[in-house]
């Protein structure tokens, strides 16, 4: 179905400055404000269902939150670590940063007339997603640089910015920013009205998620950890310019999610969110003790998609957000296993 | 001087255990206190002598946290970045992480009976500064890798404590924690009691300070940004484990740190502060604007070391933090430069 996606930018003129940024994020920043009130409120949590998976979270902040209690946490060490694709916003039919990849390539191919000719540009312009695939990982990479190296920090980012504003999924026709999960947002303002920090810790790029992370997450970028490629800074024309290189500094996927933590924040979360094997490691890093004496109060929880009516339903077999070895690991180590079908009364926020 | 820092860690036991860290940092935790309440007090900064550069950094606060004034910045966007050596704490004879290195040379000495014999680990172990400076920059960084990489981050982490609570200054015989700047700490909390964000922006390793920032400058380790080291996540023996590895992710300082400042940060400072050329492009990238209609408030501020009775004074001749086009360059972008003998009514900390 990626052949669907809209390439809307080429249409559109020169890039969007910050002071928009605002109105483009309206929806989102509308349905934030909802939250604040909603995560204060007598019950927190309002889209999750009664039931145990939604009681074992309140317990949990109880306990670390409860002054004087046997597993109390100051609230410096309040670290919560979320995965994006699939567990805060969706990801099928494709990562919605490759769907942005292929309108980039699209929207520039009029500057680069021997695209039509050349793989892999050749096939995503001509929407031929099986000739993409045919090029490989090689080809995918190629994609990705287009949308993403050799260009400003500041030019990037205005890039995703009216990208977010004008394109749409390709099946449900919503802005990407409206795909995200409402108990998910409700869970990250539960968690920090009592005192968490809440990051993001995504294989995703995290220049990408920067754009929109505040406003529809309410997460600063400096919260915001992913894979992240090179940078240097040089004074252009005597302006203080960041311009994005294509080496790749940290793939914070698996086994480089822990490493990214330790990077970024330098302490171990006490609770840690995803959906897919690629973050087991991130849930064992956050859960498993470090030796016999350490009780550290620790949650992990993985969001199932089981909902192929409200949105899809995948796991072990998947290409995309592939959920096997977490999946087993999880009653074996305590993580909440969050059946989306069961557990959630809505999956996306109410269209404003 | 070098050579007189004391090799005390060879004659103490195993790491200690970081429920002892409060004890350590006893001293600095009590400063801390009497600072919390020193910021919000009638008169800020109370360690400045009144005059121009308390008055303007005044000025610059009451601005931006003027509510409906014509510089008011709101409080996400309230992050400055502070230098660490020279900047936080003193830098003088040497880098302080240097003398850490050079002391833990000596304190594995003992399990290394090939070093006494093989440069540069000889003459760090004879105390021959001479000798290790022929050794030159391979010699230094063969030294800042035995310190430093190929070991996990809990036992770098362990070894920094350990050092900090035991070394002893060269020259003042003060733990290096109370050779940090009294008018500094009491900016930090001065900024913070206005809403600002406080990082650390320095060629200082990364995990290395991280050991001590929140106690000493409360300044947590997701707030410290500094030369990076690739690491590694393993189970080891089913305990998530980071190992520290011995290749360079960055070189934060000059160019690297608006680099540092974009990765980690991933917005623009509005207060940046150093003491030296290794500043300058922080100093730029903060307060220089972007283009014609760009008039966000930004304050950069030079600490100039001029006081060789209280501390040291040196500037565009030293090897350690030379300041020599940073100092050409603060008049004409407005940056104030601090006269720490003019200044400054106290250096350090008053001891308990």
């Amino acid at each position: 179905m990626i052949h669907t996606a809209t390439a809307v930018l080429g249409r559109r003129g020169s890039s969007i400055g910050s002071r928009k940024l605002g109105a483009l994020f309206a929806g989102a920043a509308l349905f934030g404000a909802a939250l604040a009130s909603s995560a204060t409120a007598d019950e927190p949590l309002p889209s999750w269902n009664d039931g145990d998976a939604k009681a074992r979270i309140v317990a949990f902040v109880d306990a670390v939150t409860t002054e004087r209690g046997p597993q109390f946490v100051p609230p410096t060490e309040r670290i919560a670590t979320f995965d994006n694709d699939g567990c805060l916003w969706a990801e099928q039919p494709a990562y919605f940063q490759l769907l942005f990849a292929l309108d980039r390539v699209r929207a520039l191919a009029a500057d680069h007339p021997d695209w039509k000719t050349t793989e892999p540009y050749k096939s995503v312009i001509a929407g031929d997603m099986p000739g993409l695939m045919a090029t490989g990982k090689e080809g995918l990479v190629k994609i990705m640089l287009v949308a993403h190296a050799d260009m400003t920090a500041k030019e990037f980012a205005a890039s995703v910015r009216e990208w977010l504003a004008t394109a749409r999924h390709p099946t449900t026709g919503k802005p990407y920013t409206q795909m995200v999960y409402q108990p998910m947002l409700e869970l990250l303002a539960y968690l920090r009205a009592n005192g968490f920090k809440t990051f993001i810790v995504s294989g995703g790029g995290i220049d990408f998620m920067r754009v929109f992370a505040e406003e529809v997450y309410g997460i600063p970028p400096e919260q915001v950890v992913g894979s992240t490629i090179d940078a240097k800074f040089e004074l252009r024309d005597g302006v203080p310019t960041i311009v994005k290189e294509g080496k790749i500094v940290l793939v914070d996927d698996k086994v480089g999610k822990p490493v990214g933590i330790y990077r970024h924040i330098g302490r171990r979360p006490i609770f840690a969110a995803g959906n897919s094997d690629g973050d087991l490691q991130m849930l064992q890093y956050a859960t498993i003790p470090r030796d016999a004496h350490d009780a550290t109060p620790a949650f992990g929880m993985i969001v199932h998609h089981t909902d192929g009516q409200r949105e899809w339903a995948y796991d072990r077999e998947s290409h995309i957000g592939q959920l096997d070895k977490a999946l087993d690991e999880a009653p074996r180590r305590g993580w909440l296993v969050v059946d989306m079908a069961q557990d959630w009364k809505q999956i996306f926020p109410t269209a404003e």
